[in-house]
């Protein structure tokens, strides 16, 4: 489908809203950021709508129940892969699009490029399948900008193991995987990153908390105050 | 994908088993002749696995009862062909290919042709798209035989109408379409039929119970008799 080793992602549909996605590994500190950029959005008195993948609807979340569960190990890859999709499709339809199309602020903690990741490389099943599995389930509905929270992969052990101490080891099944498997991730978000950089912010998770904030809200203040910019850059970068 | 507008159906991996697939609307009495075939090869001395889409697996009833549940009405239509896509990878993995690979007769009471009915013409999602997401999810894994109890729209109307009385009403969501609607599944299901005789066997619904039952023993008995000349001819109609 593709001619070029690094093509650039899809650009989104121009809406009146804006599209922001958190992507980095488990422990990068995503919900922290999260957390963080909503209250400072709905502190703008913008309308803010924060979700999450799987999830965000009350069918997605209960198909993210089904993909957690200890129960059904192993799902399949390509099972796995079929229910994120369909997990999504309700999600961009129920949630997402509309919010956009009413002019809010939609901030997700996970959406496509995980897909592309973890079932596209880290599941062998080929980021070409996974894209056309995915193609009517975004509809058009992408991110204005995704926020990648990069963490060297030992880093990111290190966090795991101190939260899941925490936590009285209660890994989940997709959590349990090995470091070849979380550098091939890793590597999917960057390429994808260096390939549109237009709308996509990569920053390096070791930072202090407060630092990646200033540095989030900055890029996504400037988005909001150059809607027309952002989206002529981004259309220029597509093909 | 294809360039012909009635291509042949994929044909499927030869296995030791023989993989028998129910389809047709509502009403036309697939249940009935389901438990006929499956009593019958049971008397033969047959491994017999009786199952049916979408469910067949736990995961897969899970993933039934997501989509019949009236709770989540409307499922849009690319959600919904993205769950049945997943709750068939699961079904062929964890059941239908194993029984195969042992040599038992597997018996389904729908597969995949009810999706590219159903999802990719009644729901105008087109069979291509319907086609490629679940491609990797049957892996080869198609019915040696497809037996249509094809039943004309006012007939199966008529016997809906019966049943729902009986039932008190309790029609569920899949179930409540048109007639319209109706008409369009069957010409996918005679289509399909017409594309690979050899595969399939149509048989006029209307017939006495007792009459389908003997059609279709007398065609399952011939496959089982000469698997050669089955999978050869199946081969040769496929391009």
């Amino acid at each position: 489908m593709h001619d070029d080793s690094q093509p650039a992602p899809p650009a989104p549909l121009k809406t009146p809203g804006y599209f922001v996605v958190f992507e980095g590994g488990d422990g990068s500190g995503k919900s922290t950021q999260v957390n963080a950029v909503c209250r400072w959005l709905e502190s703008q008195g913008r309308e803010t709508v924060r979700t999450r993948e799987p999830g965000g609807t009350e069918l997605a979340e209960r198909i993210r129940e089904l993909l957690l569960d200890p129960r059904h190990a192993p799902v399949d890859s390509v099972t796995e892969a079929l229910l994120f999709a369909a997990a999504r499709s309700t999600h961009v339809r129920t949630v997402i699009s509309p919010a956009l199309e009413r002019g809010a602020v939609v901030v997700s903690d996970r959406f496509l490029d995980s897909s592309l990741a973890y079932q596209g490389v880290g599941r062998d099943l080929g980021e070409d399948w996974v894209s056309t599995i995915n193609d009517r389930a975004v509809n058009g509905t992408l991110p204005d900008l995704t926020v990648v929270l990069d963490l060297p992969v030992d880093e990111a052990r290190r966090r795991r193991e101190t939260r899941e101490q925490a936590a009285a080891g209660t890994t989940d099944r997709i959590e349990a995987e090995g470091e070849d498997f979380q550098h091939r991730l890793r590597e999917v978000f960057l390429r994808r990153a260096s390939a549109a950089p237009e709308r996509y912010l990569v920053l390096d998770a070791r930072a202090s908390v407060e630092d990646l904030t200033a540095q989030i809200q900055q890029r996504i203040a400037h988005d909001l105050d150059h809607p027309d910019a952002a989206v002529s850059t981004a259309t220029g970068g597509d093909r």
